[in-house]
């Protein structure tokens, strides 16, 4: 069990979610020795539905894909998803190094046919509502063909998770015109154009927040640094929220009368709902969590999982590219 | 006189920066009918320091960059820089359609030798310090070589206007790690780690906020998107805490009593205290302030160019990049 916090605020998500779904059942992964204290600390009368799988090893944050690959095969990581690979689990749920877990879903799962790379997607909040934004750093270049597997891919999960008929959707530019961007973007507006989907056109990085589209298309270098980028503001913002109401007697007072109104705002932009980014293309349905996630996150990431085991995402993804997949000329 | 609001925002800008730099001389262009009422109503006693330029046509919001260039040559945009060029302005400030800002500013002012294309840069508020972010968007795509040149005239730019000795340079990437990122930021970092620059390695999108380094290099497409994501995260924030304290009568009153400290908060994220893009690269100087600016925002804009003037900027990247040109081989 990775992330920052490891088994202590991954155990009490994981009771939290067997509590709030009557027929979930867990599989937790990890060294058994650290969580079966924490399980018989947190569950109280969920135990028969949580089992417990030891795994020895961790991979660390830092270490490389293909060494965790090679490597370490008995690690909590692994073991999750040779889980999933054997039928044991439906989704695997993680909050470890993202390159690693990445690697090993692919190698283990393998992609969906049609599809060249996975995607990393994740649910961005937005002022009229939410996007899907992918990819956010599942590689680190891609090609116009890629971008256009990205947009069926999202389009798909928002339709099957949101419920929604015909998800708009738009590819991230430098501008909304037209005549703006560089190739790769302008060949994926092609093929999205001449495509079944509900393409809408171009997008600015702004509109990751304004909810007016359901699915927003980047290459993974910029939907990474943006989304960071985003994390960034947030954190510049809320530090000198904080310093000036901290400063002075009054601001300490001002902050204890709009503390509901203060815990209200927070609650809004609140990270933690949206915490869960799904690796799309795979064979399977693996969740990453934020690494820096406490229970609340996790369990928000677990939700995630749930939600797309019950609508079957990887089967809709599947069905859908095949209907897209040009048959081979006869020969 | 282009951006949003045109003449209006801009001409008592204008008259702040004049207020405020008793050795400034400004020339207003535009449409003089328009210009000379606003003048007469904001400059009380600057008006020896003021002159106008009557330039007829305005570069439209939407326009095509190589469409203003041909045609638009009595537009404000255009007649600016050509003062800058024939030496009759040292600046050029503007808040027009930015590509055609760049193609006029290439065409008329030249690159200056070493430099492919120019890069727009401006500065970023961070929670330890400022930092330059380059390019923003005047590139949809770079190659390594571009990526350092970015790097050496940020470095200059910084070390000229904030008087700092050995700027630190990172380039931005989706990881810390040495292995982390494309063939075109890998190659970059090779190109200066080589070099005489204080290159401290890569960062990543959260460190734009974190003032952690003096200048932060990507590509346009990326910066762009990086810089609006940004926009859009602070617009959605805001969103929410204005919602929240409006929504009942205990929020409003609350919002009463914390005013003194919700300003001060304001003050401190306030992006017009970062207004004002600078051009790169040029033979002249041109800053490019937000389309959107009003008053306060426009002098940020007039005070970055009045600083590159102090400084000498071009001379001084010029300069630095000759050091850095391999003469050629002897036949």
């Amino acid at each position: 069990m990775g992330g920052d916090h490891g088994p202590t605020e991954i155990v009490p998500a994981a009771v939290q979610a067997l509590r709030d779904n009557p027929d979930l059942q867990l599989i937790l992964v990890g060294r058994e020795a650290e969580l079966r204290p924490l399980l018989a600390q947190h569950a109280s009368g969920h135990t028969g539905r949580v089992e417990i799988r030891d795994a020895p090893e961790v991979v660390e944050m830092h270490e490389s894909p293909s060494a965790a690959l090679r490597i370490k095969k008995t690690s909590s990581m692994r073991v999750a998803i040779d889980l999933v690979k054997e039928g044991a689990a439906q989704a695997c749920v993680s909050a470890g190094n993202t390159g690693a877990l990445m690697a090993m879903a692919r190698y283990v799962l393998k992609m969906l046919p049609g599809v060249d790379r996975p995607a990393i997607c994740t649910t961005m909040p937005g002022i009229h509502g939410q996007t899907h934004l992918l990819d956010l750093g599942a590689n680190v270049i891609s090609d116009s063909e890629q971008l256009f597997q990205f947009a069926v891919m999202g389009s798909e999960l928002t339709s099957a998770v949101n419920n929604v008929a015909a998800p708009s959707v738009a590819l991230l530019n430098v501008g909304a015109e037209e005549i703006k961007g560089n190739d790769m973007v302008k060949q994926a507006a092609v093929l999205l154009s001449n495509s079944h989907l509900n393409y809408v056109g171009f997008v600015e990085g702004n509109d990751i927040y304004t909810g007016k589209v359901d699915v927003i298309v980047c290459d993974g270098f910029t939907g990474n640094i943006a989304l960071k980028a985003s994390e960034g503001v947030a954190e510049f913002i809320s530090y000198h929220a904080k310093a000036e109401f901290e400063k002075s007697l009054y601001g300490r007072t001002a902050a204890l009368i709009s503390m509901p109104i203060l815990r209200a705002i927070r609650r809004k932009i609140d990270p933690r709902r949206y915490n869960g980014a799904t690796l799309l293309g795979l064979r399977g349905i693996v969740v990453k969590s934020h690494g820096s996630a406490d229970r609340i996150s996790f369990a928000h990431a677990i939700e995630e999982a749930i939600a797309e085991v019950q609508k079957n995402v990887p089967d809709r993804i599947a069905a859908r590219l095949e209907t897209l997949l040009i048959p081979e000329p006869a020969p």
